[in-house]
């Protein structure tokens, strides 16, 4: 994993600030739980307007939950006069997204001044137990004002 | 383009019926509004409610969207008793997603009968004008009940 | 597709002199094929050295191709002061790669100061006939002197 | 991590046997230098013949060697009657591949019958030191014979 000193003191109320203005966020009923330098962790509650055809999660939904994970694991290491965007993404899928409720978990592998690469995961929770459902590999850049 | 011979000629009616029980799809107000063998179309209006911070429409919703016009594409062409699931996609984003409405599209590149190859693409339409704002290459699976 | 003006004049001496340095290209026998504003293409033939385990031609010796054409094209319309790098890519295997010879061709999908979005494809020709056997979307940064 | 029991008592056999006949590993001098359950760690020396235009490995190369240690780490828990095929991967390349040598580890993330996904690393060598230089998160399909 990447060094990860934060070059900004004051990333934590940047970054709340910042994913406080993520309407979707509100929508999902997410919460930014977790935020440490090159790591941000995301959680919400299992709700049926989230869902696809088989009741589980839909897959955009769990994307843009590790998404704002990822993009707010960067934007920890960012400079204070700077924004966040997606370049891209992958994510793989291994099993449904079934569960009372799921955490997104962002982490920087390597950050550097225009890119940073991340790695993310969602786990579901059921009944105490974990449950891998996601694993994404993102890019993200930062736009320096 | 892969030939595109749908096996199931009431193809129509079972994605429609997958796509009524989206749930997510009514969150974002998302209607299904073109579906032909190998391809479907599905466009949304912009709302606060799925935003980020900077008040375009959050990536992980534009994914949400063409990753169902990924899957109903490649629905089109499996057989009636099958389900569609995505195992992986890929998102580039090419622009802020700002626009009036948007339009996710998804084509089948190949089809085979187990994995279906999609490539997908979401316009913008601001004032008349259109505008790519992201690319998606995406693994569809078809489950045999 | 991005409207595609050059923005160095001489883009074709400077892609094929950067081509010429790729030792690779030499050990895989691929040559630069085709140069246009957002567009490169790379082929070689069927080769015994560069095959996996069943004959064909290794995922990797594919994606070596058409990243090299994705990058090149992304080059044509970088200035003349600038270096090409792959950021990342992602590329799905859509048939074996069993023919005569292969063609990787690359496009600029859009092309901004820093970031260029490609998509690639690479074909099979056997006894005359084309095949698609690899679908790539990729980014490319331009690091200028 | 997911739960590794290879259900093939001789799956090093196999695996090794499969190694040895792809015939572009000994292009690129590349050797599979471990190999546990769920896990193929494949090495090789740089040389001037895998280069790209600046002397560092290719991104293509360095693609197929962890391509190919993501595959076997795959082929380890697959059944004895089986064909391990790349449907697709992701790369992120995080530094340039310059060292002496260079180690793919591929590593299972998650097993199922038909599918199985896994995250590769390649790490460069130089004077002792090591560096990530790409992370790949891959999908691999079993072909029962």
């Amino acid at each position: 994993m990447h060094e990860q000193k934060p070059i900004d003191p004051n990333y934590t109320t940047r970054v709340r600030a910042s994913f406080a203005r993520q309407e979707v966020m509100k929508t999902i009923g997410a919460s930014l739980v977790e935020l440490s330098p090159g790591t941000a962790v995301i959680e919400f509650s299992h709700d049926r307007s989230l869902t696809q055809q088989h009741g589980y999660i839909h897959a955009g939904v769990v994307t843009t939950v590790v998404d704002s994970a990822c993009g707010y694991a960067a934007y920890t290491l960012m400079p204070e006069n700077s924004e966040v965007l997606t370049i891209e993404y992958k994510v793989n899928f291994m099993a449904p997204a079934k569960g009372d409720c799921y955490r997104g978990i962002g982490k920087v592998l390597r950050s550097g001044r225009t890119i940073t690469v991340c790695s993310g995961e969602v786990i579901a929770l059921e009944d105490g137990r974990e449950k891998v459902v996601a694993s994404m590999l993102a890019t993200m850049i930062a736009l320096v004002r």
